[in-house]
């Protein structure tokens, strides 16, 4: 598994089943969203720009995608939850299994952020982000080409404590 | 890692949040539980009794532990949900990451069963068990040496499908 397959697994339209623990509460939160993956060209002027802003040369990317996703809380089932972002991994030179992943705007925090990835050796997708004043780390795995899984926790800024686990089950419901 | 550092990690009492999809439904379960695990005895009678009726050595198991929980789900509130059950793990020869974990009751049905673990690279203890109906799949792994994460498939007979999947996010409570 590499990035190019990886992101190539992941285009489509997605229904994600989404549970939060808030670890220290021991409160659930449920969301259900619908999630779409469209691959965006190599030189979308929105790609070039990301690069640009982190000062890497737009050469590098590789696999470009747009997510874009809309949910609904059980905290606060009035309010829809929706956004989209644009990502570009950068991958390691020789190496597609290892590499940094550009975002337009984070998860834990709503700034521009870089994150590094990794691809296991049994095709788990990690994704480590640090932030100001937290990190993030996800990890994503295909059960199937139809289903796939994601676990993301929210941690201290020093990587050593974790406030929030979630995870995601996704079912494609459109292939593109 | 290997199975009797995973396993001597794993002692002690947990407080567990679980959230389950049913996937055909977008079904969500919470269920809070408190789990404890102990070790046994390589001696203990009920070891030396599930390794015979496995047709296995005894001798071959190494570090048996005796799981029990007790916890309630959103589902059925007014009922606690209770039960133990004992594990032994028969490591391959000469490599400890993988092998068989015999248990006296299983997952997704109540019978003895046998899977088979292996330990990744990264740590995650991986275990499948196929029973006459279904299959179940769980991946543990610790986050922290006092958080650990279970993500846990029951899965069709033939393996492909999968028809519930849970995410079990589990604290340390109590070391032993």
């Amino acid at each position: 598994m590499d990035i190019n397959k990886f992101v190539k697994l992941s285009l489509g339209s997605w229904r994600s089943q989404r549970s939060a623990h808030h670890l220290a509460f021991g409160h659930f939160e449920e969301v259900t969203s619908n999630i779409d993956i469209e691959a965006l060209a190599i030189d979308d002027e929105r790609v070039i720009q990301l690069c640009k802003t982190h000062d890497i040369e737009p050469q590098q990317a590789t696999s470009p995608f747009k997510m874009s996703w809309e949910g609904e809380s059980d905290w606060d089932e009035d309010e829809t939850m929706s956004g989209s972002t644009i990502l570009v991994p950068i991958p390691d030179i020789e190496n597609l299994t290892k590499g940094r992943l550009l975002r337009e705007q984070g998860y834990a925090e709503t700034i521009p952020s870089v994150g590094e990835y990794h691809i296991g050796e049994d095709g788990t997708f990690l994704l480590i982000t640090k932030y100001d004043r937290a990190a993030a780390e996800e990890k994503i795995w295909f059960a199937t080409s139809n289903l796939r899984f994601r676990v993301s926790l929210i941690k201290t800024s020093d990587g050593k404590g974790v406030t929030t686990a979630s995870f995601s089950s996704e079912i494609r419901s459109f292939k593109k």
